[in-house]
């Protein structure tokens, strides 16, 4: 082998050899403007890769592959596109709808579900080659169809969503893919707009836009029904225009307490998960949108609507305070522990840049320039029920 | 370039081609004879490679970088072996003591620490290069050395183990990691010999071998100190010869339940956390080795000592009762979870294969050939507290 032709050779194994990477310590933010994703990597602290060309990712989420090898991003415009996070690249990209407001992977990571506004619906593609499966349409009196909100994935290879217009909660069964199997509690109350599953996947509760309390959906004793709780709590209470309706996604269960942002108030709700009571109000310093747990449970990180969006305030989960407060930037979108807590990334999308916090000490570990960044999401979702 | 040195570039380049992986989905299985493990990947359900020549396995457990890329052995023999996950081999392999017993990394991935039994103490050394980075012997009154037990990683840069000669429990900081700060618990019980950390890293409970009850500390109150629960459970229960120790590490803690094997008894024991108080004894039919849970807390499977270690047993959590009974093969050692409940892998060392099971049919869906194996261990440990 000529020492020229070696050369190019090595050089091109090189290139291949730089790209040997663990999976678990990435994760992708979004960039709202123009469209695009970072690929992170949680220990160095530093971006890998841009990637472009996503369309509309103004309102994106994000579930990964079971081998955390793959990003499936969902977009605004019904967009869904497949990353790679080894090649730094799109490796499949489709447009599945009009309009579609998040996804789930299923727990054998082989199906993508993806809940859209219009058509109203859900659809379920192959996670490898995202090819359509099956396609549930969100119909119901008079062959209306409706808006799907609050799609999540749960145990026994199973979706639940609900549907924000019937006031349905949907079950869907995929154990044998071509035939789901659905299961439809109605009336669960008016008009459900976000839910979440509870971290082992038991519980799934939807907020109700135009009524009192939630809606909670015991999937161990689903012949039990939907049953109301916190009832005293809804709509009534509010006074305050609702700046940014809080993303029940970010509901934080920690221990043996859920923390909730309450709609239109200044408050985050504590409620106790054995009995679904209402133990305390927190006073916040404005409409929380995110209220996240620590992955230990002992801190839980609240961010706020417009005009409170510059701030974060954290509460220790022992005496149910507020322990700290920190001013990340314009515009706090998100926020995102690593999986062992150690770290949380926050994004201020109007200063363009993602700061990474101590949650020990609080301190400022890095700094990392972004246009308009948003959600953040790391490679660990892989391994976790509900998202 | 010459044809065939185009050739044997492309296949150089293949070779290494092949290599690119997610790390989320792969796991390490343990044969004991001769002393290897297999790389194995739980969406395929099959053997990637195997690497030998690891010393002495017959105890060994594995925990992972925060990447998922690398796995560290911890052998019986004091060997601490790093698995390159990507390259399929050995990266760096040292011998740090004499017989050690277990290890565990820390939160931000940074060290291993180890725990010996000779000569007794942990040792801390850097995952990057396997440099000895701190030395903290088990030092008890008269300058004796005791054994090291029930070591665990806990948030806040922290390592927690059990004196087992001094009943004692040291909580160590390694926020500045050249100068770790100890914080002992004397008299906790007589001869703690295993220990584990609720997986949210709050409550470090360990097992006493020559003593009634558990000993327990509360990590978000340490000033409390360590407090007995369960005081009617001991060794006065004993009626039967112990022919194995549980494995406390094995305890599953499911919602607001912890299921613990009763020692010598052929029982589970219920524990509810939040009072501490024993609510059920579910009888099973020998002495459980590993109770564990599910991802998902609705079952928890339990293997058994000798004679009875050819079979499992299945709880439904929801009533509390035995739901299914399987015997997977002779002498089966270990159990390990996909990360998001749907398989479980289990070893049957005597017949010298590992079984799949799907755990919602408990249909067998691969059967894998390993030399005596025994634990089992997948990747997302690299994100797991307490481990």
């Amino acid at each position: 082998m000529r020492f020229t032709t070696l050369l190019a050779c090595l050089l091109v194994s090189q290139v291949i050899l730089a790209e040997l990477r663990g999976t678990g310590d990435l994760g992708l933010i979004i960039e709202r403007e123009p469209a695009a994703v970072q690929i992170i990597n949680t220990s160095t602290q530093k971006t890998l890769s841009h990637i472009a060309d996503l369309g509309d990712l103004s309102h994106a989420s994000v579930v990964y592959s079971r081998d955390a090898r793959y990003a499936f991003i969902f977009g605004r415009d019904g967009g869904l596109s497949k990353i790679d996070l080894l090649k730094d690249k799109i490796d499949q990209r489709i447009i599945q709808a009009g309009n579609s407001i998040g996804g789930a992977i299923s727990q054998d990571g082989k199906l993508i579900a993806v809940s859209n506004y219009t058509p109203g619906g859900v659809k379920i593609f192959s996670s490898e080659t995202l090819d359509l499966i099956a396609d549930i349409p969100a119909i119901y009196a008079n062959n209306k169809r409706s808006k799907v909100v609050g799609l999540v994935d749960a145990p026994g290879q199973k979706f639940i969503f609900s549907l924000f217009d019937a006031n349905e909660i949907w079950v869907v069964d995929l154990n044998a893919v071509t035939k789901p199997k659905i299961q439809k509690f109605t009336n669960i109350g008016k008009q459900p707009y976000d839910a979440l599953l509870s971290p082992d996947g038991r519980y799934y509760i939807a907020g109700l836009f135009a009524d009192n309390g939630l809606a909670l959906l015991d999937l161990w004793s689903p012949e039990k029904g939907v049953k109301r709780i916190l009832p005293n709590y809804g709509k009534q209470d509010e006074k305050l225009p609702v700046y940014k309706m809080p993303h029940l996604e970010g509901w934080a269960a920690a221990g043996n307490l859920m923390f909730i942002p309450a709609i239109g108030q200044h408050e985050v709700l504590v409620i106790e998960q054995s009995t679904w009571q209402l133990i305390k109000r927190i006073p916040v310093l404005g409409q929380p949108v995110f209220v996240m747990a620590r992955p230990d449970g002992r801190q839980v990180w609240v961010n706020f609507a417009f005009p409170d969006n510059s701030h974060l305030q954290i509460i220790d989960v022992k005496d149910l305070s507020i322990e700290k407060h920190l001013q990340p930037g314009k515009a706090v979108l998100h926020m995102e522990f690593t999986p062992r807590g150690e770290h949380v990334w926050v994004s201020a999308r109007d200063d363009n840049h993602v700061l990474v916090y101590d949650t020990q000490n609080f301190k400022e570990l890095a700094r990392l320039p972004a246009k308009k960044p948003s959600g953040i999401f790391f490679s660990n979702r892989a391994h976790k029920m509900g998202l």
